[in-house]
């Protein structure tokens, strides 16, 4: 077994800090990577504190993991010593489902092994990306081509990244297609980004006048403060489609009366409470769509990192050392980070002695 | 002028009383027509109460025409005098808008004219088919290429029939795909027709246990009584696409997660109240979707109307004089006709003498 460093959650109110465990020794298709960087998403706050009730505990977070390969197993091909590799939110799947059989290992109809909190080969709790090392599939592993010197930036592509290109693909955003994206966060930076790079026309909507400038920095051709209502009014029936990345609570009739006929917003935030119900005329009288998405598969991840490589894109970070972790939760409450916290892994040595 | 007799509304209180009053004489491109029968929808009554609060008083409700040409204007080719003809939702659209010159004018960007509690071309209110009389504008009009003797139950295919024809063929519905209807009312009794005749495996969902027998007789494969927690759950995950008929606020989490992955449920129908909130969480792991959709456009109309002749579809109907039509309305409050009521309009002059 391979000893290993991270940080857990001991129990719901408890703040992390360290914690021994051991991975374990790679099979013949497993890759051994040494965690150089890990984002910090929300869902490892829900996680740690139990906020959606099925942690289980210790909860070692992180699902956003850039890294270099340590060792690799027998059978496996796709890479070797020294590589940079990355790992998102998913270390496993069934593999021979509809879903996984068509590379929406997301939607596996078994369940994906999450990348933590998730349930491993024996069982196990599966332990994230805030720690030392980390024995994955190789299948479950993506190649990483951006320079070494951008990896920490890399990291949040492997869950904001493909959370947000992922339905940016599936309902056709390119040239000629007009996209809201809703909020300016961690996933909604990677939004804006992606959207304009695929060519599309990009609106950012926001509550806060302070992120205008922000917003077309990060490529959005017009930034709407969404508590303006003659600003929203003057969009009315403008796009085909909105990716809505914020998961508190909010009326969805404000952004469903900016879609053309059959448009969609798709939603990829979860909010622990519903959104305020939306009116059925809103969908009734243009044919429009509600919709969700989780995260993309495997193969979409990949293509994901390599559209990023090939348009210069990362995420715009704020690296941390792994003690800050704790502070970092809080100013993430206060939606107080451009746009994604990023743990500098070599820290974690040093932090925790 | 045209004088005609109708039943209207003359207030939100009010029963329904005979209404005498005046049709414009028809210009080129209209269409004369004496009304044979005319559905009576749910809509019909929300109108006649101002239970949408936009309602124009009088108010002759009706939007399930049918009847005989009886003069045409000297450009209309489509139709001769003596022919069936139908009219149903509309009466005219702005013709030139992107929806209008795609054949879907039901999303006319600048409102298409209701049949009734629409502004006509002089803005004066529009009156519907409860009524001896209707001129239409030709485009407007549809031919029936059902037997005379069936022409009652064709009336309710004009509304009923094509809000249900047409999310069906969006959705691309067929032999191979797995339907649900909820709701076995005016729209779900024509949901579960047209979904069986267009080769789809159908289930019928429905509160009523006394439904299942006619559920089957209407051509659904299974009826779930879905106030049975333990039937629900064995539809799981099963569905590609739901069409929910069902207007009363109701839980749309349970039909959701019977949805497959990438699965659509389109409510056609529209509450007072919203339904309460869905849960994201149903919509984002198997990136399913809620839509809405409205009637059909006047092509597609048509073309439901020859599929309905073609596989011998009409509505089922309860025929009634036009003087019961307030004991009707009552009946319907209470879920009591099987499926559609369709006043015999010949009853008109007699009853209101």
């Amino acid at each position: 077994m391979i000893k290993t460093r991270g940080y857990a959650a001991q129990d719901a109110s408890s703040p992390l800090a360290p914690f021994d465990f051991e991975r374990r020794d790679p099979g013949p298709q497993d890759v051994v990577i040494q965690i150089l960087n890990c984002g910090v998403c929300h869902s490892d706050l829900h996680q740690a504190r139990n906020e959606w009730s099925n942690t289980l505990y210790p909860s070692v977070p992180g699902h956003e993991i850039v890294g270099r390969v340590t060792a690799v197993g027998g059978e496996v091909t796709r890479f070797k010593v020294g590589d940079l590799a990355g790992v998102g939110c998913m270390v496993d799947s069934c593999q021979h489902c509809p879903s996984c059989a068509e590379g929406l290992e997301q939607y596996c109809e078994q369940g994906f092994v999450a990348t933590y909190n998730g349930r491993g080969p024996g069982s196990e709790n599966t332990y994230g990306g805030y720690s030392q090392t980390i024995v994955v599939k190789d299948a479950f592993v993506l190649k990483i081509r951006h320079d070494a010197d951008q990896i920490a930036a890399v990291a949040p592509l492997l869950c904001a990244g493909i959370t947000t290109y992922s339905p940016l693909r599936h309902w056709g955003v390119g040239p000629g297609t007009r996209v809201g994206v809703v909020g300016l966060g961690g996933l909604g930076h990677m939004a804006v980004k992606l959207a304009h790079a695929m060519g599309a026309e990009v609106t950012l909507f926001t509550t806060s006048p302070g992120k205008q400038a922000d917003g077309q920095r990060l490529g959005a051709d017009t930034v709407v403060i969404s508590k303006d209502k003659a600003q929203m009014d003057a969009q009315r029936g403008r796009f085909d489609f909105i990716l809505n990345t914020v998961a508190a609570p909010h009326r969805l009739d404000d952004y469903l009366q900016l879609l053309k006929r059959d448009g969609t917003m798709t939603l990829v935030g979860a909010p622990a409470e519903p959104h305020p119900a939306p009116q059925v005329f809103n969908l009734i009288f243009r044919r429009r769509q509600i919709a969700g998405s989780l995260i993309g598969g495997i193969q979409e991840t990949q293509e994901m990192l390599d559209f990023c490589a090939d348009h210069g894109i990362v995420s715009d970070i704020e690296l941390i050392s792994m003690k800050e972790i704790n502070a970092a939760y809080e100013r993430m409450l206060k939606g107080d980070v451009k746009y994604r916290f990023v743990i500098d892994m070599a820290t974690l040595t040093t932090d925790s002695q």
